[in-house]
């Protein structure tokens, strides 16, 4: 077999046995398990630009336009969940990676990877919510394809979506464009899609549901970007949440990045169940938020524009970029201290997107 | 829930729970019900002309250049096999399919869901042979994804990947273009990939091992393009086999397809296979092969071009586009009968791509 000779020749697996042997849960949680092995599997080989970038898509030029590029898988469980579902995530989720390289999305494809099985009224469910989704974005889905594996070798319904935009000529969006002095901004309350989805997991009951963030964020970024020319790094908080996209922006811009807790919003329902669940709402997912990172000059600007949008009603500056401690993030805690806000090995939460 | 109140309100599903309680296999299989799936749960609800096409991929304008984008997820089992692995499949199979359009291929996405204990070594296999096919192919890999699934609820490893082309300007390709009089050239011996997988899942020795034709066909078809301006259609031949292929462009263009038995290449080994097994080679998958749909005044001409091109050395005509029997693909058989080819309900071998 050719492929398997060239492999017995070739380099040899740069994830040592003696570590990993097998692929972990925590390969895939956003943190630093997932880190290692896309820049030591996957950057080290298709070795380019694009993909060295670690943006949330890849930004290309063609003719006489900019695009972006973006595609991801999303495994999340359950598929139906307090605010949305499995559909509208992956239609958000690659619209929202699009808005992040200052891209306005146009297309999108979809591939759904079904298990034998699922009950076709669950899929119309999905398909109808994608539908909806992708109007409420302004997407068109293009293309598409469709598996179906047996029964046990799957878990219901994967999807993976794809997405084409066309970049802003007037943006220059970066996670290492993060400079000293940037604001960093939020556009509302952390933390809600994971609690959401963890709540039901656990069966735990609030006073009112907490139902995930999920949103189209391309109007709001559209919004931003007209407000200010100096937004330098836009960033969804996902998997990992706010602690590891901080993280990956302070190393990708190889600033520091300082937060302060008092300045983080945060619903009391949210708090109240991180408490009780034993998370740090800093490392949980979100789905509709976003972090800007905007030159102080334009930040207040920028932080009124987001507020009259409805999905940045609650927006907040969080924090600033740093030139002390490259790559490091820090948060000043209520009560005056300072901590090391670090990357976790994996995630708390397994199949959150 | 919002998108489950819509739903409440929305339309009702369009498979009746009287037929299809629930997905099967077959839905996935590239056959008839495939087709029902597709057309009555997405074309309905993602109603546009891209996707209404049913081409390989979608074509859009965009600036001052013509793009293809398309998308499919690769779930074969096994992940390794005689003449190739998943992961050259996967960039094969996009590749493939933005050539169908008549696109250069340039950049590929890849998401990968990969099952919790996969052997690091195998995760390490595949993306060396991604690259390998990836340079191959001349395409490159510029943005992904790694989702983790915990033990049994995947297979391995699933591979979606994405991939954006640019349109030949002289071309137009595109399966509603066939034509009465158009030639039908395949570049080789049809049904080695399916035979190669089965072979290997049912334990069968031949005289010289089956091996996949898995291969980027984006250099032949760049060489069929500059030979003749009048090619009309092309497909590869992949889930389903050339059966399903041709009866997706009779009913497409609304033209009669008529094969000939004799004149379709297939290998002695393929062949004793397809006996022993019980395969029909017509429905085979193929995933090194194509079909072009050319007028008769240029077959010729882009027979011998296509001849003279590694991959398409054994390239031969099989049949004809005619005016009679619209939507409906027959072949003449060896012995001077005709027969309708119709497509299959399902497939005769799931997880084939």
């Amino acid at each position: 077999m050719k492929q398997i000779a060239d492999l017995s020749a070739g380099p040899a697996c740069p994830i040592p046995i003696t570590e990993y042997r097998s692929v972990l849960l925590a390969h895939g949680g956003g943190g630093k398990l997932t880190q290692q092995l896309i820049q030591k599997m996957f950057v080290s080989q298709f070795d380019n630009d694009m993909l060295r970038a670690l943006h949330d898509g890849a930004v290309f030029p063609a003719g006489n336009m900019t695009f972006a590029f973006s595609t991801d898988s999303y495994v999340i469980k359950p598929i139906f969940f307090p605010g949305g579902d499995i559909g509208e995530l992956a239609v958000n989720g690659t619209v929202n990676d699009l808005a992040m390289c200052g891209a306005k999305p146009l297309y999108l494809s979809s591939a759904f990877i079904i298990e034998e099985g699922l009950p076709m009224d669950d899929l119309w469910r999905i398909v109808l919510s994608m539908k909806g989704a992708a109007e409420a974005a302004g997407v068109r889905l293009v293309t598409g394809d469709t598996k179906v594996v047996d029964r046990g070798k799957g878990d219901g319904i994967f999807i993976t979506t794809s997405g084409i935009g066309v970049v802003d000529p007037a943006a220059a969006i970066d996670p290492k464009n993060a400079r000293p002095g940037d604001k960093i901004i939020v556009n509302g309350p952390i933390a809600v899609h994971g609690i959401a989805i963890m709540s039901v997991r656990e069966g735990l009951e609030f006073e009112t549901e907490i139902r995930s963030d999920t949103a189209p964020l391309n109007g709001l970024v559209e919004r931003i970007l007209k407000a200010g020319k100096d937004v330098h790094v836009l960033r969804d908080p996902t998997r990992g949440g706010v602690a590891s996209a901080v993280n990956e922006i302070a190393q990708s811009s190889r600033q520091g990045i300082l937060l302060k807790e008092e300045a983080i919003p945060i619903s009391e329902d949210v708090r109240g169940a991180c408490e009780i669940l034993g998370f740090d709402p800093l490392y949980v997912a979100n789905e509709g938020k976003l972090l800007a990172f905007v030159a102080p000059s334009s930040a207040d600007l920028v932080l009124n524009e987001m507020r009259s949008h409805p999905l940045g009603k609650d927006a907040a500056i969080i924090g600033e970029v740093v030139g002390d401690h490259p790559g490091i993030a820090l948060m000043k805690s209520r009560i005056g201290g300072t901590r090391v806000v670090d990357m976790l090995s994996g995630e708390q939460l397994p199949r959150i997107c």
